[in-house]
């Protein structure tokens, strides 16, 4: 008996599609030309899946949990602890992470920009330096910050409770009071209406700020938490499978639950995230990731941002450039290897966002049955031998075709 | 972001079959001719539908509540409370409901007829007023007609436990006592004893009975309570989907699911609910209510009618009559809707009965993604996109196509 065999996942982001108008009534996948990527359906067994459940419309954090064999509904305790994890900040049990913003107050704690003017690195950098070995009531008060505009704050200490509403107005109105949503949280919305106040005094006056205002920009002189959830217990990946993993991924979210769950994070090109992303590129980084590595989690974010802007030609384009790296995959792939293609959820062009449509899945190594399927499309892959599975088995059906499964029973 | 779009269920009772011999072994809906019902497959997406779960055998009470979304296992408390909700008798939660049959006893309590020579109204009316006001063991009880020979009575009171025999004997035999199940049952069963020997002496010298002995009638001077079971807590419709809903049924018992769930129960055509059913008007009233409500539940019960009396060739009539209402919904369904074509189990001509066979499905909005099913029939269904789904998913994802779902995570 030979050693288990090498898996990859290639998540490509809201991939999947509904019948459009301005294409004929297909879908983008069926329109792009895409040889690799039909290579692998025509080699390989295909089916469709749900990554969460039918009719279920996933986020990235809990789809990308359940394509690792997590169950979303069990470990997913909401985008805080996992934005946090993307970057770079991991908590321990019982911490609770938020999302933050920098925004833009007045004297009076009026809300004047939720972004305090789109507001960036290495501004932001610099602006949380200042809030570094913070605490708020007796209480230690991490802050990093993310994308843009963003921030995280992780609250570390005893007696914590995710349950606090957020400071976050969500609207141009005054900054709200976090309130407990149970007694036992009195403490945590405590902690956030204290860092809200100690981050304005803080921000307020920064040297940063000051130079803002002088060049007429907004001042990011208050950050707003919001989203808060406790770091979730989860099983490392390591454990679970007995595998040693990488994730190549450019969004940050991605990255966090990669973290969370223990695998490695692996530098990308520069644009990795966006449509500029060099896919060829990342694609050779996945491959030397596998010489060293039993497991890769790939995930190509270019797919998603096309379908949320609705541009169904740009789809067809982003498809199309995904084909190439797909023939850096097939030209590459380790011997005896296990590769699965497909998306974490649909994004319709016509939607503007998520769907709880299944996504076409094709998974092949040179033992898959072939099922005659010729095309890797939603409706070619619906017809394939896999037939249609939930997101959450994908990872053991991988890892028993990597002949790496126990026995059940003798 | 638009507003979601509306949702139509078409459930075409019975549909569904096995081969027939004398179709040469080819079912109803593969030999009927019908063109509009093919064009929803040819341009929607299909699969095949458990109503339940493989194999399971539904009734029309549970296999509507799994449509719309509920599971059968969690809400269902037997059939009396959705039969005493389809005459409208809407319970509270502790109230417990029994179907009951008009009969004919003799003095000595033997069952003649348990169908009182297939009474009904106005006599069943005449006679359910003359039990008003009714107290039985200190409970309050509630009688009121239902189709033919059949009556509902609801128990109204503290401390009601539904694990009681029925005293109806189910056979040409004695009256039965009702025996409590569990020791906190008793008062119930005293209640019911008591209902059965009230209504007796009630009926037994009521006027329309003397006057139907008086023209050879057997008189419906007994009713004999079955099926008892606790009015169920289930959550309305519109707190579940935040989506106000129409049900357009002929059958009192899928008028009372829709009831108990929160549906408006629109008036239907005379006949409706038979073989005589008007579809084309029916069809006409659930697009008038999807005009103004956001979902609509439509049920024909003919074709299970005529399944039941084993008539394949009847079966194929029905479902070329269920076309020609198909031909008005594709004409005068509005923009964006979602459309799904079921059924709420398959009742083959062969068995003269309801089965677990799994139920063709084709769901159409205008961006269904096509999937070549040609035919609207059990066969070619399942080899549609949607592969082999689960009745109680069928609301999500219809929910999710309408652009209504949230989303899990972000």
């Amino acid at each position: 008996m030979e050693a288990g065999k090498k898996i990859m996942i290639v998540v490509m982001d809201g991939l999947g599609d509904r019948a459009v108008k301005e294409l004929g009534y297909k879908t983008p996948l069926q329109v792009a030309k895409k040889p690799n990527l039909d290579w692998f359906a025509q080699n390989g067994t295909s089916g469709s899946m749900d990554v969460i459940g039918p009719g279920i419309r996933p986020g990235s954090d809990t789809s990308h949990l359940a394509l690792l064999g997590y169950d979303p509904y069990e470990v997913y305790t909401g985008r805080g602890p996992f934005e946090a994890a993307g970057v770079g900040l991991i908590g321990r049990k019982g911490d609770i992470a938020f999302r933050c913003n920098f925004a833009t107050v007045d004297q009076k704690m009026n809300v004047m920009d939720r972004r305090a003017g789109r507001i960036k690195e290495p501004d932001t950098t610099e602006l949380v330096k200042a809030l570094e070995g913070l605490k708020v009531a007796g209480i230690e008060a991490v802050v990093k910050d993310a994308t843009e505009h963003r921030a995280v704050l992780l609250l570390r200490g005893e007696g914590l409770d995710p349950h606090v509403t957020d400071a976050d107005p969500h609207a141009i109105t005054k900054v709200q009071l976090s309130r407990p949503l149970v007694p036992e949280a009195q403490r945590t919305a405590d902690a956030v209406n204290e860092f809200v106040k100690r981050s304005f005094e803080i921000l307020d006056a920064h040297p940063v700020n000051i130079r803002r205002r002088e060049q007429g920009l907004l001042p990011g002189n208050i950050l707003l938490p919001r989203g808060g959830g406790p770091f979730p217990d989860i099983e490392p990946f390591e454990k679970r499978y007995g595998m040693k993993g990488s994730c190549v991924a450019g969004v940050s979210l991605i990255k966090g639950i990669g973290r969370v769950v223990g695998l490695e994070i692996v530098d990308v090109p520069k644009g990795s995230g966006g449509t500029s992303t060099d896919m060829v590129a990342k694609a050779r980084i996945a491959l030397k990731e596998l010489e060293r590595k039993d497991f890769v989690l790939m995930n190509i974010k270019a797919s998603d941002v096309v379908s949320h802007d609705g541009d169904a030609r740009r789809k067809v384009e982003i498809i199309e450039r995904l084909d190439g790296m797909a023939k850096v995959l097939r030209e590459g792939l380790p011997e005896g290897a296990v590769i699965a293609f497909c998306a974490d959820h649909c994004t319709p062009v016509s939607r503007f966002d998520h769907s709880g449509d299944p996504v076409p899945l094709t998974i092949y190594s040179e033992t898959s049955i072939k099922d005659g399927v010729q095309s890797y499309d939603e409706v070619s892959c619906a017809k394939g031998a896999l037939g249609r599975i939930r997101g959450k088995d994908l990872m053991p059906i991988l890892y028993d075709r990597a002949d790496r499964s126990e026995k059940f029973g003798a």
